[in-house]
């Protein structure tokens, strides 16, 4: 058993909650125990708080945050639909790949890497896509999008369209109003700003995107339909056994939810916006400079370019070895010129800034 | 936080071995720390030899045992292909759905609940099926499938076909030998004799059946060739991030492979042997009669009848609510009429046995 302990500041996975460690050590339950099931059901209704939706299909699917993105396309495309994707990093490259291999026609739309979502160039792409899909906090290049603007717009044109959004970190991490939005789909991971292992992926859709789904999607394992006649309950009032749920991963989630709504919602966002703040202005002193557009540069994960004759690699390594401080290289092509520094969940401390800050300025020798 | 403690002795999850459950609480680790990637190395390592295989990819998928099943026949059936699925209880039926969904013309070979797979009936099904699968031990029925045989004559008629089979149940309970065998792709979980909560499944496949893949299979998630190249590392001798690995779950069940090699294989397959005989003897003498076929029991799932007039129902919750004991009810229609009793991985333990017993005594009145 590895007792090396690490500050997470990189991109994810995220030191958890206390409170979500703790209820990894739980005696465990059995998926059916009614005491579980009184944890599952009480886990969906924090979730529905935390996403801002009423939505009755919102639960967490058993795997890593990836597995949400799959989800959402293998249920509600069918092959030949059209599907929009805002390509502005990593993740809207993922969804692309996701919706083509189940048979989406997929128009992609092309951003320069940092700049947020272009809601005009998007809609532009096609005149009726039956789903347009972005990611609301870009992982991979720290930008926020406008998902509350892209939605209305969609919406405006076509009532019909779906509305898809990746909010893997920005869930519990930066306000996300699913229902105020009018946002379809939406998928997010436990351990970014949620503060807990990776594992798991909330998931949300709308009684209309229910209502549009595929009766029976390729995948038997994310099959909407059928997970959620055990999680939600089936038309008969009772539980439907499908798989066997990862109890322990969803008794920490419940434990991690409970701790950010005995907050309070506005309070955690506000102490990311005041930790991304502070890394931003450090980040300024020691004469770094952001990647990410000014004005959609995301509090939880922020972006800089690596200084010229910096090693990358080096630094990196040093802040892991000499100060068990992980943060993250760049994706893509810039895997070599970029940092990404994430400051979410239980991270998003002025202490761990403060840390980080120190080791940076040592290292770089500012 | 939920600190209910009960006795897991139905068919899975069943209660961790206590360094897995100490493991989930270590420090978290980043996905790409060195500490971390030689945890999922050793992981790996030690998963080869509970399988008992050299399968360079054998590797825990990121999800609980159905995603097993959902990765092998998504990476190996092409549409039309045929494949022969032996079906002797509810995890064979899930296959047939598994398979028909990816495609394959399924041809399911049906045998009475509770009988032990039929070699000769499998074998006659179909002359050139390219996938013959079946269940080692089936969860529904307790009952114990001859992998080997069948293997071994499949590959006398067909050296290409490949051969699936479902161990579940069976990895580090009773002896598995996927080489010896002859095995090209089996899965299993990690709630049941690996002794770790839920949320990942082992998963291993051949060379043959890594050649005979699909090359970009309709799951992005469970892309077999992608995730190896982060597990197994890629071609140029790096990682290639694919998803986020869940690595509190990997340590957990690093640690419960490290406390199995530790007592040895061999002393692990005979405690669950004399938990599952003492078991069954003790039944007897409550004049329980035994569901499964005598000569093919699992002695880590064990299967009785309920007695005439005895509410299936009302003594599983007294189990629970007077002793803390959850048992499970039959699958599919005998869901009234068996019980499934698991003493698995560290359940298997005649202290569990006894508590069983004595409270099953008590509320039967015999």
């Amino acid at each position: 058993m590895s007792l090396v302990q690490r500050s997470l500041l990189g991109p994810g996975p995220s030191n958890p909650y206390p409170e979500a460690t703790a209820a990894l050590g739980a005696p465990l339950l059995g998926h059916l125990d009614p005491e579980f099931l009184r944890i599952l059901d009480e886990t969906c209704e924090r979730l529905r708080t935390v996403w801002g939706t009423a939505n009755r299909r919102t639960l967490p699917l058993s795997g890593t945050g990836s597995i949400g993105m799959e989800a959402a396309f293998a249920n509600t495309v069918r092959p030949g639909e059209v599907v929009v994707v805002a390509v502005n990093g990593l993740f809207g490259e993922r969804m692309c790949d996701v919706a083509g291999r189940y048979g989406a026609e997929v128009v992609r739309v092309d951003h320069e890497w940092g700049r947020p979502v272009d809601v005009d160039a998007v809609l532009g792409a096609h005149p009726n896509p039956s789903l347009v899909a972005a990611v609301h906090a870009e992982t991979s290049t720290g930008v926020r999008g406008d998902i509350g603007a892209l939605a209305a717009a969609v919406h405006d044109r076509d009532p019909d369209a779906l509305v898809l959004a990746d909010c893997v970190t920005s869930l519990a991490g930066i306000e996300v109003a699913i229902d105020e939005w009018g946002v379809d789909l939406a998928y997010s991971g436990t351990q970014k700003c949620l503060g807990v292992a990776p594992g798991l992926s909330p998931f949300t859709i709308s009684e209309h995107g229910w209502a549009r789904r595929v009766p029976k999607p390729p995948t038997w394992y994310l099959d909407l339909g059928m997970f959620g006649d055990y999680v939600g309950g089936n038309a008969a009032g009772g539980r439907t056994y499908h798989h066997t749920a990862p109890v322990a991963m969803i008794a920490s989630l419940h434990a991690a939810l409970g701790r950010i709504l005995d907050e309070g919602l506005p309070q955690v966002w506000q102490r990311h916006r005041e930790a991304g703040e502070r890394l931003l202005e450090g980040l300024a002193e020691l004469e770094l400079v952001p990647f990410a557009e000014e004005g959609s540069r995301l509090p939880e994960l922020t972006t800089v370019w690596v200084p010229d004759g910096v090693d990358s690699a080096q630094v990196r390594g040093r802040l892991l070895s000499e100060y068990d401080i992980e943060i993250g290289a760049g994706a893509g092509k810039y895997a070599a010129t970029v940092w990404r520094i994430g400051l979410m969940g239980h991270n998003a401390r002025l202490d761990r800034v403060e840390l980080l800050l120190a080791a940076l300025r040592r290292i770089l020798g500012r």
